[in-house]
């Protein structure tokens, strides 16, 4: 923690240097003081959402020039509603129970020590991530909410409307009280920003990156800022033997193809042996009426010719891809063991699924998964921090360190041990 | 978690690997299993401990051979009586309640469907360590209790020791019905061993690494497995202005003084100018008595002269070395926010203690530290795993992430959510 500033301080390092000051005012401050800022920006970014749609017009004109495709447009497009939305989610966000200052575990010792351990923040938090602008304000949000400083690094794409919402929030923040470095746009839009916020171990607490797998892979592989690995999602589906066909058909298409974007859908279904044989010309049909394309093993090959469906033929590559499209890979084990033995060596660790009616297939199959969630009888797609009831959801963490699966406030934050006694001393 | 076994796997993935497949066999099996594996090891250490001693005998002889400090040695020495003292702090282990399966939350949501998050072991857990044989069944004791594989990386001045007792370990386990490889000591003595383990990702869920300064600084920056960091204290007493000054000097001599090796040991004492010119002579006399020797400022340096006691003018190195000696860093303050700012500048985030009557300045005080333990008129030398109440210790940790302070087995393990529904699709 020792962080004296040389002189020769980049913009990156100078902003997570303020951040940090930021966090230190932030961490005794109650959680009124908290919220008042959160609703300050609430009213703010409904009363100034004529300059954030202006700057965001000039986002989205670039883009169009560029030639982004109409789904990216989409998402990088603020208007008054969508401006109006962002602030009612920050007004759910100051509803939420406070995370800082829960007593974790306590008691007191044999000694007559009072020991308690206490959420506080975590201090500083940089969040890395695509062109959605309404993630700098959710993001801002949750890590006001739980007493952090905000480090936002977003696309480039979105710089302007980022830049724009950044400079609302820091004025609400700094009107009610509150440090405005509380909430900083990690200045410039190259690469090279991001690598300086990878390496200021020691001024930021933790980076979150959020977006595409290789954006991942890189601040995993390259930070020496502790990282929250979210996202990544080669979820499964396991048809048991005993299942009930027509639940395992539902879940399936539910799991797959409502809606296959997101990093809890299904991206591949094993089936057991035994129910194989009606359980393929059921799931193919499903599947082809809701425009899902199979990608099988030779099992799935032979049931598609037989019911007059296409089934691509599967490789090694189907079984590890996320697809996050309209396709499934699909195979067939020789029984639940087999099931389990697949998804260990292929999964990514965030959600797999077993349909079954028989509770010691379940309890096996829940027992030997090493994944974030595991959904009985569920469809995949529950795995989320608003299914979850959290209220919201800073990501979905796919490592086993801090935090597992959907995160929301708590764990945002760390602990502490605050230890009173009368003079004790150790013998 | 793609892991498929290259031909090219070095010793040290292939035993990764193993683990791995170790760890997955342990993961489902009850508590009454792995507590008679435990069993068994603490049979075994008593009924083998001449071989364990005559391994032993073998290091001991090279390091003396090779000229090492006489504590060094002691630390490295195992003699039967040691042995069964080691196999009776096994048999502690056993008696503590089990980590695994604790629901840690849990709520049936709206819609009916039952959701769980549960401890479950992390998987593979590495720990690399210095020269105390004692530490490979301590952190094997500890990984087994929690259902994790353990990797065990020791010292190479004890690698025969390690070998002997990571044999005996292995025999036990496996005769109790376990995967021996549940228990392994990393293949090979040289430092690339240690670089092959930090690569390891996706077959080594952690490294804790124990030890000094530099060890711990090399496998933070360079390892791609996540770490846990532990060790470096460099802690503070800060004696306020309405301190009782008797209960001062104790605490602070007992924080100094009572073991200056270890990390909970206070390094550096702040003083409220306010008590400065009573308090300064109390502590040189009772520092002076305890062997202590003090590296002031200009305050502690003019009382030195008073008292006839040589204070070594401190600079900022002193105030950023962790000692592990009979040295302590000194300076007087002109109030608690400029004690709270020094530390801030200057803590490894171990343990901080402030000595008052004054229930605002605790109050403040431990509201402002970034540290992973806080102490209210305590010495800082109660940080500490069974001192905590906690019944064993696997490090203390210094970072934010995951475990802060001493680690007991909960900190061994990550949660999974287990989701129960009949038939549940999202909308």
């Amino acid at each position: 923690m020792t962080s004296s500033a040389p002189a020769s301080d980049s913009p990156v390092l100078a902003a997570a240097r303020r951040a940090r000051e930021a966090a230190a005012a932030l961490a005794p401050l109650p959680r009124t003081v908290r919220d008042r800022a959160l609703l300050a920006i609430a009213d703010a970014l409904e009363a100034r959402a004529a300059e954030v749609v202006e700057a965001n017009a000039a986002d989205v004109a670039r883009a169009r020039a560029a030639g982004t495709s109409e789904t990216v447009i989409d998402r990088l497009t603020l208007t008054r509603e969508r401006v109006a939305a962002i602030a009612s989610d920050v007004r759910d966000v100051v509803a939420l129970p406070d995370p800082v200052g829960e007593v974790v575990r306590g008691s007191t010792l044999p000694n007559g020590l009072e020991l308690r351990q206490v959420r506080v923040p975590l201090g500083v938090v940089g969040i890395i991530y695509e062109g959605r602008p309404n993630v700098t304000v959710d993001a801002a949000a949750l890590c006001l909410k739980s007493g952090n400083a905000a480090l936002l690094r977003g696309s480039s794409s979105a710089y302007a409307s980022n830049e724009a919402l950044v400079g609302v929030l820091r004025d609400a923040v700094a009107g009610a009280g509150l440090p405005a470095d509380a909430v900083q746009l990690v200045p410039g839009e190259s690469r090279e920003s991001v690598h300086e916020l990878m390496r200021a171990r020691g001024l930021v607490d933790v980076l979150i990156p959020r977006g595409g797998a290789s954006l991942i892979r890189t601040v995993v592989t390259e930070s020496t800022v502790p990282v929250i690995e979210t996202g990544t999602g080669n979820c499964h589906v396991y048809v048991d033997e005993l299942a009930d066909l027509d639940m395992a058909v539902e879940l399936l298409v539910n799991s797959k193809a409502q809606r296959p974007g997101v990093c809890n859908a299904a991206e591949t279904v094993l089936v057991h042996a035994g129910v194989a044989d009606r359980f393929l010309p059921l799931a193919l049909a499903a599947l082809t009426a809701a425009g899902v394309t199979v990608h099988g093993d030779e099992a799935w090959q032979k049931a598609g010719a037989g019911a007059g469906v296409r089934v691509e033929p599967a490789t090694d590559v189907d079984w590890e891809t996320e697809y996050l499209s309209y396709d499934i890979a699909a195979a067939v084990v020789p029984d639940l063991d087999a099931a389990v033995a697949h998804i260990r060596r292929w999964t990514s660790g965030h959600t797999e699924a077993i349909v079954t009616r028989d509770t010691a297939a379940a309890r096996r199959f829940v027992s030997l998964m090493d994944s974030a969630a595991v959904m009985v009888n569920a469809s995949t797609r529950f795995t989320d921090g608003a299914r979850f009831g959290f209220g919201a959801e800073i990501g979905i963490s796919t490592q086993k360190l801090h935090a597992r699966g959907p995160m929301g406030l708590p764990e945002l934050t760390t602990t502490r041990y605050v230890i009173t006694g009368e003079g004790h001393t150790v013998e």
